[in-house]
């Protein structure tokens, strides 16, 4: 099971009614976030999943309103009691924002891991979470990430006796080891199911909207995606600042297949968000406006 | 006229229903703010005095709660069109924290002043504001801060017309000029009335409570206060931690006999500070539970 929640639908500046854009996924006592604008630690608060198992945050990119809360929320993770190592990741940069931003928390009670993403796509693999990275297009260095919680196969009893594979290795292969036995060798293909879908969460601001989205958010369960401005006539608006318009969030979201769609990142000049729905829906009929602490539990499905 | 607004009352971190301990002050559309932890601009905003005119920052210190706000307020500043340099004001360490923080907002459109107060009272003057600065005790360099706006002497015409001062020098000799004229000086003196009582307000936190911020807060219209804990038993958690209780603060209050005093800086773990105000109230009888955005319009009285 995967737990997201969008923790703020708002850009550019945080409002007491609208605070800034991030996400937060948690699958089995793990969270990761995405994202860390003013205020993030007090959603995260009131969201009352904990704060202490954070174990990674990504970046999309450095500007203010992406990543301001970092070291209030670096500093009240250590109250929480963490030990562990936290690994951060975002673009090229990295390491000079966070030894800049830190000079206001020097003392931190556990490790900081910083791994710096690269204008490729990037895998990284963290307990259940399989993240993603892939470069965007935005005034400044800009990545959009993916988190997957993949599906183990289904152990096929029939399939393994069948094939006469030795029970004391049943359980290897289920953990999709190969082996070797007296020239003999057995594969988990041998005695596990086909692939099963598992369930995949994709975050993407702020960016012009690019062919590559397509790919990378393709099949997702959820597509967290900017929309800063609804109405259309903001098109040269968006493309002069490389935003996206809800009418290119939900073309991305149709021509991807994604399950759902939530728009966020919204503009400040963009007061009531709900007025534009439907030029999203109208591509794109699984688009949703962004709400502070909109949570979905995603779960596995045969 | 002196307007203030505590924006919050809140110490350590921030939460959804009390955001962290800053002050703001209003003279003539001139704005100066006293720390500035994560969220301070969205109070700013609800508070909606405007941010443009914010001229001077002070920092008590630079423990994240103080300061994290930083960035993203410069940042929102710009935004507001501001193109008029800023001050701020802080203990030694001030170049090397906002050169840190600025990492994120590198391009503001306009230039910040910085001033390193030093180990003795400082005093600045910015428009009708005087501000003046005294190091405090706490675990890292810490300053408190007197905001005053001094009231003009009044003209007394008669005085002017009995020592016959030449109408031509009035304007000057009002504007507190001395003037020479013939081997005769003219002094405002002569034409002005005893010295009036401004507006003073002070801002005290985080420190133990020192005998000197009995004199430094004197006759304050207004001592904003820290009260980390409101009950005594937390005495020797304050002396460790250089902290203040309710009933040091109210102790200070009454010595430095100030017309009011709003208790700040409350500890997470201090739930509902409205059970100790008693305490205070019995030591120093105006003392007032800091509340988010609790203004006060301070006015001149003869």
């Amino acid at each position: 099971m995967l737990n997201v929640c969008l923790l703020a639908p708002g850009g550019v500046m945080p409002f007491y009614n609208r605070f800034l854009t991030s996400m937060v996924a948690s699958c089995n006592g793990s969270m990761v976030l995405v994202d860390c604008g003013e205020g993030t630690q007090i959603l995260l608060k009131k969201l009352k999943w904990g704060l202490k198992n954070i174990d990674v945050i990504c970046f999309t990119h450095y500007h203010a309103d992406h990543i301001a809360g970092l070291p209030g929320l670096l500093s009240t993770i250590g109250n929480s009691g963490r030990k562990e190592e936290l690994t951060l990741i975002g673009p090229p940069g990295l390491k000079n924002v966070v030894q800049g931003l830190l000079v206001i928390t020097p003392e931190l009670p556990y490790d900081i891991k910083l791994i710096e993403t690269s204008d490729k796509l990037v895998e990284y693999i963290h307990k259940d979470f399989v993240l993603n990275s892939m470069p965007v297009k935005h005034s400044v260095d800009c990545m959009m990430y993916s988190l997957e919680v993949m599906r183990r196969r289904k152990f096929d009893k029939n399939k393994a006796e069948s094939q006469n594979i030795p029970m004391k290795y049943w359980n290897r292969l289920q953990n999709e080891e190969i082996i070797e036995d007296s020239g003999i060798i057995y594969t988990p293909d041998m005695v596990l199911s086909d692939k099963r879908k598992g369930l995949k969460v994709s975050y993407c601001t702020d960016t012009r909207p690019l062919p590559e989205i397509v790919d990378f958010i393709k099949y997702s369960d959820l597509f967290i995606c900017e929309g800063m401005y609804g109405d259309d006539v903001y098109a040269q608006k968006v493309e002069d600042t490389n935003h996206m318009l809800f009418s290119e969030a939900a073309d991305l979201s149709k021509k991807g297949k994604v399950e759902e769609m939530w728009l966020t990142h919204f503009s400040p000049a963009l007061q009531d968000p709900y007025e534009f729905l439907d030029v999203a829906k109208n591509i794109f009929k699984n688009s949703v406006i962004g709400e502070e602490l909109m949570v979905k539990e995603l779960k596995f499905t045969d």
